[in-house]
């Protein structure tokens, strides 16, 4: 079996602001905090999904999205929807203002969950 | 205070090869596991010093490294020096080869240790 036919069950998505207009360097650091804190959640409210999404390795999907009120949008659906999520403010050490909302971090939960609120953004 | 003035007593960094020529989203993908993974380790290791670091605000520090044998040899440091660490192979669904080192995390652990092995490496 080649490794592209892997089936993910469960997966995690990172959305990232794209008007900020981040560097490479700053951009991997605030997906990897809402990558981290989102997983804490998810580990908190469904450890057997975060198990599951773990061992199975990790997936991760980083997709786009304008602006700060489209990131409190999805927040918005990934919380009625029940999704662990992360909302991530910059602490303002270098490039944003201080307390720039960065990225939201969803999941690890069920992909078929996780692609109703996630599943029409695009990759970024 | 001014938050740029915030001294971080503990860090994770992680380090990214410059040779693959990645994407930005592979990169931050990549980046995020790596950072996943290694806070996993080291909250298995050392529990307070995870917590520490999550409540401090979890300081992430991205470097660069040239390439896969740098990355081995940074590994090998860390190991050295008992700072957990996790080495990330690709899954090669995209861009890459299946199984490319692509990046390591090392941490969370104290700033002081942690500069002794990566203190030399530049910011990506």
């Amino acid at each position: 079996m080649d490794l592209s036919d892997r089936v993910f069950r469960y997966k995690q998505v990172i959305a990232v602001r794209t008007d900020l207009m981040m560097s490479k360097g700053k951009l991997a650091v605030q997906v990897a905090h809402g990558a981290v804190s989102s997983a804490e959640r998810a580990k908190a409210t469904s450890p057997d999904d975060w198990d599951a999404w773990f061992k199975e390795g990790q997936k991760k999907v980083v997709v786009k999205v304008q602006t700060a009120d489209d990131l409190l949008e999805l927040m918005r659906l990934a919380s009625v929807n029940r999704l662990p999520n992360a909302l991530i403010h910059d602490a303002g050490m270098t490039e944003l203002e201080p307390g720039t909302m960065t990225v939201l971090g969803i999941g690890p939960a069920k992909s078929e969950l996780m692609d109703k609120v996630t599943g029409q953004l695009k990759l970024l």
